[in-house]
């Protein structure tokens, strides 16, 4: 399957040297605003050994349309910011590509262009694609709807010039209905990211834990989802619509 | 929905406290071997206030047969020992009263005879009837069937005197079908049980743990099995067969 | 040595139980001021077997004369109220009986008072009287001392219906030199009582944990704190003044 | 103050890279086995600003005689293996050149000559230089003097690959006089490293966690040790001398 990637900051790096380094999928390239980089290869740039192609392109240089015409690809993974999918989108949905998107928040406006987009074609949408999160997300769900009045609570830890509370955090509070103020915010010198749902019983906690260790487990959660929309028909798809399957597969 | 206890043990002592304070069931008996405590009632010897009757028996004196006639039930809750379904069992078939066996551990004979008797009444059990550590196994499968190449270790922690690894751990182990090598059993003070399930991925780790404060956990465990039960026709479920359809509800 | 205990509430009991236990230790008895369970004894109450008299007395119907004259006792150990002080503060100062408070908080007068009493006698305070918390305390303000930038963060969990921040978390803030700001308080279902101090270096995390399990911790503290009094000369003593020694000798 | 770097493995590079971000310490040359980097400085291949000359020395082309005469140091910090010691150690000793040495493991012979040097010179050895660790270490030991009877287990998590025990895990084991049965070892997806030492007391715990986030911890370690080290008469040190004084002074 050949892969095209939306962006290269240090999310982007990690989770291209994820792809490079896994056989099933082939990174054909990545598309960027800058041009530094420009006509080198990420296997190069990053020091690795990979037969993928991953050519860095620049945006001034190259339109959507020319590169996919000369490097076509089965997805497009964006992780560039909430406008990067007015650069693929239109194209994405006519050529029938599909799109994963790990932007982690959109203005309306472009999630329904995004949603616009699942007619055509396959849509994913995580705003943390990691499948560590999202197990913590749909498994404390599920302990919420057995147990709806334990009490619930959220620590999270991150470095200390992390600003405001993790956005996470707040979807993680979103999605199990209980309030911001249940969330308790840790800053301390370099912790890279702890999630930590604690639920209180009378008698008994029980704990959900989730600690990221660096910024390629993003590029594994790409991965395992480009794996699980390879026969989806088009759609908009969220995480829990893959993990669902799974569960009963 | 009334409730007759078989055992009372330390464990069926603070299981009788919780049915006491839940005013959807009442708990109508216990039915002990000793004959200490008898014709004393769980309210009064425990020191907490209850409408519940709660009269202790000893078999010594009554056989099931009379007391379920002066007495009868709805559930039948048993925390004795693994021979204890041999005096209720038959009685609770003939009179479809529901079992929910909390048993640790049944030799093949006596988990033929409580197989046995689903064919004519509903028949639960559960080896750690807690609802925690039922999510953590439940939950930890999931993840696995998502994640089936993930590196999992269990460590359990338990009070210095505790002997043997912890059942629960093997049953955890079982269930996920790692090896018991994967278990590490941690002996220290006066930890009353912890357990923790560790998957580690390359760049993140997921971490569920239950932690009991005290035994009237099991308690809440048996009420919440009960009121899942009420509904249900005859045949034999285990934990897992409460907890999926509670979550597509 | 012979011990009296002043105060019989629920701490009271657990501290009293433990010292039954204790072979180096005599409960001669307990002290109160309401007259339930007067003329009983400590043991016959608790339902445990020790040979230590631990006869409970009511304020209303003996003074603090009569009673040391009758049984007369090395320690006084204070797990009442901050006005208990006054109850036998002057008789144990002139008698020179060893005064332990675990009282959590004195007005300024009370303090005063006590002080005073260090001028004839051993006098010894502490508001949290379990070891764990003081070597907690102990162990932070030394790294704290080595790494003086470290950031330090408190996280403290206790059941639902606990109001207010801890004092012991507030405490622990206090003598690292902390702001309150950085105390996070979780409530959740029926968790005892933990305490985490979190230390984040640029590259490295130190936490220091303690985890209660039940109130019988004060009770072994105030042994160690009694063990450790033996031969302490008149003079009012910190946990800290206790733990430093220890190191060296 | 200047310093001279012996190795340039990845720990090498990341103490390096740590040095160099350091005001008070001025990184002038590594010195490695290896020609490969050859005449390229730490901070140019590193790809980070710094004013530290940190040129990049091969054995194979100079002599320690001739890169101390052209680039003098007040320390010789050695990351390099347990034989490392043989290039510098004599002209450090007739200099009078501080050595610190972060070497996991010597043979007796090397400990015996680097025991020789501190006849002459200031020199410090430990097997894990982390503040962490140490503090680990050390706060642990004062816990068990002062609750010696107390249950003490280990637990250290890493990386699916790491064989063997830590050695980190080993030490502290034989530094609180545990038997090595008492440690227990994780290993999962990409744990960086993670040591627990656990207490358990009859009705409390208390935790002593320490996780590494990345390998410039032993730069930060080694900078410390640096800065303790300037006004040091010649001897050999380890840790626990260092972290003393500090806590008296």
């Amino acid at each position: 399957m050949k892969v095209g990637l939306i962006g290269f900051g240090k999310t982007g790096k990690a989770v291209a040297s994820v792809i490079l380094q896994n056989t099933e999928f082939s990174l054909e390239w990545v598309l960027r605003k800058s041009t530094k980089l420009e006509s080198r290869s990420v296997s190069e740039f990053l020091g690795t050994e990979s037969e993928d192609p991953g050519h860095i392109f620049s945006l001034q240089n190259i339109t959507i349309s020319e590169l996919l015409d000369q490097h076509p690809v089965d997805f497009i993974i964006d992780f560039s910011s909430d406008l990067g999918l007015y650069i693929y989108g239109q194209e994405a949905k006519e050529r029938g590509i599909k799109i994963i998107s790990a932007i982690s928040h959109y203005q309306e406006k472009e999630m329904v262009f995004l949603k616009s987009l699942s007619e055509q074609t396959t849509v994913f949408w995580s705003p943390n694609i990691t499948l560590g999160v999202n197990f913590l997300m749909f498994a404390s769900k599920f302990l919420k709807k057995i147990a709806p009045f334990v009490d619930i609570a959220i620590i999270e830890e991150h470095f200390k010039t992390k600003e405001d509370v993790s956005g996470t955090a707040v979807k993680i509070a979103d999605y199990l209905e209980i309030n911001n103020d249940d969330i308790s915010s840790i800053r301390a010198g370099g912790i890279v990211g702890k999630h930590e749902v604690i639920f209180g019983f009378p008698y008994q906690t029980v704990r959900l834990v989730h600690e990221s260790i660096s910024r390629e487990a993003f590029g594994n959660g790409a991965i395992f989802i480009a794996q699980n929309l390879t026969d989806k028909e088009p759609g908009f798809y969220k995480f829990e619509d893959i993990l669902l399957p799974n569960f009963f597969s």
